[in-house]
């Protein structure tokens, strides 16, 4: 294993750590099981998931590391030359399915890859990531609250990563069979390397701290809202569209099933339950229909200029 | 419109008139709603939806008629000579999620598809479709009857066409990121023109009523059958499964999405509520083990000489 596999391994298996430990002393009485296996051509992971708790309804954090002869074909959209390259994947990702719906669903990832010299091609490495944010009852100061988190993270590597990867995220987490995104984004990148190997790994970590930093005053605040049987269909209609994006269009997902990786873990990202029924009387009722009309667009969160209409029904 | 896909038009509108009106009258109370739609390209179609009923917990008919200038990729596998053509498509489907956890998911389709010339080839035609079954507490006297009855209506076709078209079922509807089939399969056939397109029509239409046929007996055998919540949530965990296959590997439901159909109409095979949670332990227990064990295997259904270890567990 090269010295930056090894280093990547180590800060995200640490980071993996800290994100189960900072979740669980969120939750009290919930708790992570924890599996590991091996990759069939080398290397495995460790899949730790929690169910059914009072909180979460289910959340995974994965670790994994895995070796193989060649890029599945999701890894090498906008890098063809590096076809057939041996390579290493270092991975954390994180999905949150919280019970109440009035807390967003969330997701974070942070991943190494390295490659052989492939024919004329050098070895090459490089980073990807975020973190992004699926509200289904969205209060504006949380999406202000979580994406000033991100830009206060990203800035001291470069006053230009925020709004670039909040871009890219916004490309990103797009439903084009619905042409609607699948929350209000955050940061995604991809093909990353900035002034050397150190600092992109040290800009990783910041990310996967960052995400805890965004995500956990969001849960405390709405973690007690009440909510009964309507909140709980629309969450179910909503996660729906979480479960159709993954399935048909996330690279993760779909790299993960192309290079045999375990599919309990790749598909820990799915919601513990959700449903396709026809709701479509929610896009005329409030507090629901504000979801689809003034979050659901790309926007700078950072500035959001909502409308009066929007600002008079959230200060109700 | 050309004489053929007018023909076609009319057999499957009227097919999914019957099939409307007899599963409406096997159900009294429960209804489907109708609601027409234009295709942006030309076309369009009526997708009927019963939603919330006491035995179907979620059925739709969906019958379309649409044009375009290019067969979509999803059409295009095993026809690369046809890509840019231009093509009329009638297709009808229909898709049942039943409440009651013993009562088997169906599905069902039938589709006609012309291209026009284009460059050095000549105008085309086919058909597609079939029928499969995906029951969650499998009985074996159901299973050979569903098959029985699949290759009692296509016999008057020619004798080859039944053993084919299971063997072309079971190779469709697989997940191959599982290892394991959707359900115990059915027919599947696509790219067919039997003597002429008279006779594939007739025998279109032969599997859409042989669908009521075979489904309905068992709709009826098994819809009184008491079930609670572990029925209910081992049934959810294979739902999950069934929306896997379709959102990762369905031609149809891809076909649909990638031409621009009615993204509700294309997606009514999703069903009303899935989970993906970690219930393993039914890979250890009677009878949801069996399902994986002994109906989840390709097998001849007509003689499927099951173990006697699973009869005595039928018979109990």
């Amino acid at each position: 294993m090269s010295r930056q596999a090894r280093e990547a391994h180590d800060g995200f298996e640490a980071l993996a750590e800290t994100i189960v430990r900072t979740l669980e002393a969120a939750v009290p009485g919930e708790r992570f099981e924890s599996h590991s296996w091996a990759h069939a051509a080398g290397g495995g992971g460790v899949s730790r998931l929690l169910s059914d708790g009072v909180c979460f309804e289910k959340a995974g954090v994965n670790f994994s590391h895995v070796h193989g002869h060649a890029l599945p074909p999701a890894a090498l959209e906008g890098r063809p030359d590096l076809s057939g390259a041996g390579f290493q994947a270092v991975g954390l990702s994180v999905v949150i399915h919280p019970r109440n719906p009035h807390v967003p669903t969330t997701h974070a990832n942070v991943r190494y890859i390295e490659t052989e010299a492939c024919g004329d091609v050098p070895p090459r490495f490089w980073f990807g990531g975020g973190f992004d944010l699926t509200p289904f009852y969205p209060r504006l100061e949380d999406c202000v609250y979580w994406h000033q988190t991100a830009a206060d993270l990203c800035r001291p590597f470069g006053e230009e990563l925020y709004p670039r990867f909040k871009n890219e995220c916004d490309r990103y987490f797009y439903l084009k069979h619905r042409a609607e995104p699948r929350g209000i984004g955050g940061i995604f990148f991809d093909n990353l390397r900035l002034a050397d190997f150190a600092t992109t790994l040290r800009f990783a970590k910041a990310v996967g701290q960052g995400f805890l930093d965004a995500y956990l005053p969001i849960l405390a605040a709405r973690r007690y809202e009440t909510w009964g049987e309507r909140e709980r269909e629309f969450q179910l209609l909503r996660r729906s569209r979480y479960v159709e994006f993954n399935l048909l269009y996330d690279r993760g997902t779909l790299f993960g099933l192309q290079s045999g990786g375990r599919v309990d873990s790749i598909l820990m990202s799915l919601p513990p339950l959700a449903g396709w029924r026809d709701l479509g009387h929610y896009d005329k009722q409030e507090p629901e229909r504000w979801l689809r009309e003034f979050f659901l667009k790309p926007r700078d969160w950072l500035n959001p200029g909502l409308s009066c209409e929007w600002r008079k029904q959230e200060t109700k």
